[in-house]
């Protein structure tokens, strides 16, 4: 039972929604960036239809935000990813990774650019905010580098859309892809960009006062009730049938941009300055020693996402992991995301994965495992 | 209930002694540094009785290490700390604060020495990885940043002395209080300190194979048998009694040391360059205008510790927060730390504590609650 006095201190932070999760049923919370975030509203399986059949309203502000002002933010927020971002417009949102000097991943964050000085790194799970001021410390550019009182919210689902027109009109259909506005709702300072981490059409809306939590959930599930609204939380089934990247799970500072297909975040072809570039070219010269794939678990179903890295055989020699696991109610299937030697990562090779005491068989299987060519996100409404 | 398939996903890492703890009983976990950590063996006061009448052992493995290895280590470790490291001899330890360029803190982890130029930072909760590998980019200096394989439990209490020596032999005894050894337990690898975070008498073991994890935990609980020792975790009642840190409780980035009363660990007045000396040296002229205070609360026994930060009034006007609050059932009182405006700060100076709806009286009082001279954590075993 969780209630207002939920938790063992005050070391890990509570959302400014964290009432109205509680009251509007969570059960479970993990902890991220410091912070609880709601997991369990009952059954994942419901809130996974929840999610692809009309919309849920998650609890992310543990997606804290790092905020990057003063004349050099430009330089600095370029020189901290390998994307390049000479065509990111005031007004446009980009995924990016954020990796060490060796090339390592740090963070995979959604960056937000708000004015020409002015940008948002929305956080995975690390802090970034000791990264950026400590690159800063000797860089010899002139920014300040600081978490501001934002807290997303994430309105994902196919009805998401008809949520957001009652809530803030039908300009917000003009609203693109990986775009954001600034918007006030009736006092509740918001910024409001068509990003998430679902798979589906979907919006994130970033609240600018920790004090009007409770007001902005309570508006939203108000005007969604029509439209199948519910209190949900980001869904592993969902993203890992879209093959999407749980930080610390499928990546982690040993693990580089290639290994994850992620080639098209890094940009080595340009005369842009990096952290990482060095390291990268060289990764990319050498190629890769392993890859992530996707697979197909031939086990009855699973019960839920995998606890441990479950490691994966060829003929009795260990060759890698699986990072993410889960059974997808969709598509029938127990998939899953692994990291492997290389030489064993074309599709269709037949592997075992040790699963407790047990091992089972298991095929390397395209991914994304749903919507191959990720239109859903990114349809109009 | 908790199992081995606990968890969300494996987003939050597992320790080595994870296994071990559930078998000896772990109920509840935290997260600590993107890591489950033990936070329930059923009642917190009968682990603080066991903590101070016998002993416990406890899961800290989420206190992580930073290593700092490299012809320049020296040289870049003085950079991240205001203490001035200039006497700390190879095999000793230093309880120290990391602070970014405003001097607000970033963590206050335990640096061990290992040899000249080979350090380990034992973290509190957050990402100095991340921290120092930035603050190296730009830095000139020939330093490797990791974080290697290496993972502490945490073996406090008065009967801890007669423990180790059963476990290591006599010579333990010569190991004074925050010094380290480099022991090997029967094939475990390990570095011993006589540190902790239970202002009692304890050691530290810093299993440097996590593979060897639950051997190591089921070798000391069976040394320890005859000893009353007992599986446990740190103790919020005698950490508050000892008027101990919890980061991200009672400190975080916006704090600076001088607030919470830790001047001994700056040193501004030597030539050592570290990163916030200026803002420090500012702040220290300035004067704080906030500052960390003990206090009694005059209600009925606390349940537990508080979960949120409650505010502190005098005479209707906020006049800061309790950070963290406890039920002390040796001293029988409410005892607390606060951080409040310096000129309500004096002892004996009564307050107004506001619990969930209801206002209640409290009064700043000395801090430690406990053994104020600190005798016992360093005394002779």
């Amino acid at each position: 039972m969780v209630n207002k006095n939920f938790g063992f201190g005050t070391q890990i932070r509570k959302s400014p929604f964290f009432d109205s999760t509680v009251k509007w049923g969570a059960t479970g919370f993990s902890v991220y960036n410091h912070m609880y975030i709601p997991r369990d509203f009952g059954s994942p399986e419901k809130n996974f239809w929840n999610l692809i059949n009309s919309a849920i309203l998650c609890d992310v502000a543990v997606e804290r935000q790092v905020e990057i002002t003063g004349p050099d933010a430009y330089k600095f927020i370029q020189l901290l990813t390998p994307r390049d971002l000479s065509k990111l417009a005031i007004g446009q949102c980009k995924y990016v990774l954020i990796v060490n000097n060796e090339g390592g991943i740090l963070n995979d964050p959604v960056l937000l650019r708000l004015a020409k000085n002015h940008f948002w790194l929305s956080l995975a799970d690390s802090d970034i905010l000791f990264w950026a001021q400590g690159v800063a410390i000797n860089s010899g550019l002139d920014v300040k580098i600081i978490e501001p009182d934002v807290s997303p919210l994430q309105l994902q689902g196919p009805n998401s859309g008809e949520i957001m027109v009652k809530l803030f009109g039908e300009s917000i259909k003009d609203l693109k892809y990986y775009w954001l506005r600034e918007i006030n709702l009736d006092g509740i300072p918001l910024v409001i960009s068509r990003t998430g981490w679902s798979s589906e059409l979907g919006y994130e809306l970033y609240l600018r006062d920790c004090s009007k939590g409770n007001e902005l959930w309570e508006k939203i599930m108000s005007v969604g009730k029509n439209y199948g609204l519910q209190p949900g939380h980001t869904s592993s089934i969902r993203r890992i049938e879209g093959g999407m990247l749980s930080y610390h799970a499928d990546a982690d500072i040993n693990t580089n941009p290639f290994e994850i297909g992620l080639d098209r975040l890094v940009n080595l072809d340009t005369n842009i300055n990096f952290i990482g570039k060095e390291a990268l070219k060289k990764i990319k010269q050498e190629g890769i020693k392993r890859k992530q794939v996707g697979l197909e678990i031939h086990c009855d179903i699973l019960k839920g996402p995998n606890t441990n890295f479950w490691p994966l055989f060829s003929n009795g020699k260990k060759i890698g992991k699986v990072t993410s696991a889960v059974y997808s109610p969709r598509l029938k299937k127990n998939i899953a995301l692994a990291m492997i030697d290389i030489e064993y990562s074309k599709i269709n090779i037949e592997l075992e994965v040790q699963i407790n005491d047990e091992k089972i068989k298991c095929i390397i299987v395209e991914k994304p495992f749903f919507d191959h060519k990720k239109k859903i996100t990114s349809s109009s409404i």
